[in-house]
């Protein structure tokens, strides 16, 4: 046996994530590890925290990131929260609501229900019939940006018609993170989750969350322990919680956590609405780009999301070749369908780091070479978006 | 708010762990980023699988770094092996015995818990009793290297006491895993998991573990679906064991893997055996060092672990006093006692790339440094072990 030391071809990522990471972010990952209870850490750590803030509108105390993907943030919301036997009402239009009722399920609790098509979003109206329906509800749980369809839901209507019902609310935005407009304390969101490699251009492997003093009180409150060690929010929050005070709870991911620190100074020097901004006019640029190649979006203008473009594939093109070429010819990956829409679609991100000009006319420069529409229109129409 | 990059001041880990990270780890964490599909990425996972089948000595198909650090190693074990109402006996001497036992019970087991005293290794004749007592009991769980303390228990012997009694065994190798001999196939190990930041010297954040065919049958066999989504093994083994066919189930933590896949091949180069000589080197020019300084091993020798001397910190030295002046004036992290042991003892680490002659002196002379008896004698006589 002899293995040597793996060396990555350079690729550019916009795919639904991870996405390219920015070289800053990555320069930090690799600075000196130092022990997760060093003065100088902890210091990080209350920035860290203040920063994710800063990036999630919120002014609640219990933000932080856990130390793992953004599946265990899901787990963190649903696991904290759940108690056996609480009825949680979940809004499905894609694979992620479907992950919400897995997690309901494990935890005790009762999942209800709700479908909408893949590519529409949540229904507020089917909502508020199936509380109406249920009203010994306790949660309601949706996504707010589906990774599987690039549908955004109206998060803070839903979140009004839950609290209507005396709700809490469970928000998946692993994928709207400083990709588009997201409102904690506006929107009154009780508990909500993210990932670091979608909009924020870090790397994977930490989930910011983030709660309020509504879910603590219902965290407090529990009759039974949360089921997971690991996850426990009031044993995470003696190590995040507890100012120069910490209590050991697991060692943290020190470097991954530099990263995250890094993203986030690059969020503030940006600022939060100029990324959103950005991230819409690079999405307008490719959107011109695919209209001109005959493509046409799974999801209506209106619900898009600028950061995860699902277009359907042209008649003629065969979904894996593509993408394929894509990769081997020009280090480029998109992202293909899942569920129902694989082969079907194309789900091209812009995220983070990967949301520029030169991505969107290579993306675009690409697609003509490996034999899409190739009369040099894509490329111009998006062009024109970036010059008017 | 204006927070700036953050810098770390270069340590000295010679605490619990983290450990010292070798910089072609560090190197190997920043490189870029792609995505968890890319076939490159793919075979990169097959050599890491591989590679820790070496270093666990197993031919264990289950064998996999968990996205998360070490006590989500632990909870996989648990939450997979562990359903409701199974009879776990739990042999605890230190803190990560106690924390067996809530996972245990957070999982639906019943824990019969073997307590022996912290800084003593597991007693075989206690857990051979214990399961007398208890003939329905359906696991045995103990810790190989106890981090609170710096003992080692015989794995071997406990995990013969366990099978003769019909029992399936959860070993904590987090601690052990690459600094002291340990071997899954010729222990007979059922379920084991270990840590990143401990003796492969990579950065926090992952947890090797290693499942056996009767594990495998338990988890397959369930009657009920195991608690955790995200650490659910029937469903990690459908991305991890799926070869070239992989389904997503969360995104990996790609750089971190890249980090340990480069501490596996630094593993592989030095080789094994070469690691726990080295370990085992450094160790006793330590305690040539310290015990010169006067101070006492907590752990009897026989069961000394060699990456975690435990010593009694001699009168008139204050513990915080002494850490405090290593950390500002030596970039020297040195551990403190956990729970009754706080304050009295400090835990020395050795572990992986921090398990080297350079820092034996370093410590010992800072050590001197900061007040301890200085008449060079501990330099000298760690000096002499090395000249031998």
């Amino acid at each position: 046996m002899t293995i040597s030391s793996f060396h990555p071809t350079a690729r550019t990522l916009m795919g639904p994530g991870p996405s390219d990471v920015n070289p800053r972010i990555l320069e930090a990952l690799s600075r000196p590890t130092i022990g997760h209870l060093d003065p100088e850490f902890v210091s990080m750590m209350e920035e860290v925290k203040s920063m994710l803030q800063y990036a999630f509108q919120t002014s609640n105390e219990l933000t932080l990131p856990v130390s793992a993907p953004g599946s265990a943030g899901m787990e963190t919301c649903f696991a904290n929260l759940v108690e056996p036997g609480d009825k949680v009402i979940v809004c499905r239009n894609g694979v992620f609501g479907m992950r919400m009722t897995e997690n309901v399920e494990r935890c005790g609790g009762e999942a209800v229900t709700i479908d909408d098509a893949w590519g529409k979003p949540v229904d507020p109206d089917k909502l508020r019939d199936t509380l109406k329906q249920h009203p010994d509800a306790k949660i309601v749980a949706f996504v707010h940006a589906e990774t599987s369809t690039g549908a955004r839901s109206d998060a803070k209507t839903l979140v009004e018609i839950a609290h209507g019902a005396g709700c809490l609310t469970i928000v998946d935005a692993v994928t709207s993170l400083g990709g588009v407009e997201l409102k904690v304390d506006d929107w009154n969101i009780d508990a909500i989750y993210s990932g670091t490699q979608k909009c924020l251009s870090c790397v994977p492997g930490l989930s910011p969350v983030s709660f309020s003093e509504r879910a603590i009180e219902k965290i407090k409150g529990r009759s039974s322990k949360v089921q997971s060690w690991f996850l426990d929010l009031n044993l995470v929050m003696g190590y995040w919680g507890g100012g120069a005070k910490r209590a050991y709870h697991h060692t943290a991911p020190v470097n991954s956590l530099y990263a995250l620190h890094e993203a986030l100074v690059l969020l503030q020097e940006e600022g939060l609405e100029n990324a959103w901004q950005r991230h819409q006019l690079n999405h307008l640029a490719l959107r011109a780009g695919l209209e001109a190649f005959g493509m046409d979006f799974v999801v209506d203008e209106e619900w898009r999301l600028p950061q995860l473009n699902s277009v359907r594939i042209p008649a003629g093109h065969d979904d894996a070749t593509v993408r394929q070429r894509l990769l081997n010819e020009f280090n480029l990956e998109i992202g293909a369908g899942l569920g129902d829409l694989a082969g079907k679609v194309w789900r091209i991100g812009l995220m983070g780091y990967a949301s520029n000009r030169k991505n969107v006319i290579t993306c675009l420069s690409a697609l003509e070479a490996v034999g899409l529409k190739a009369d040099g229109s894509a490329v111009a129409a998006a062009q024109a978006v970036y010059d008017k």
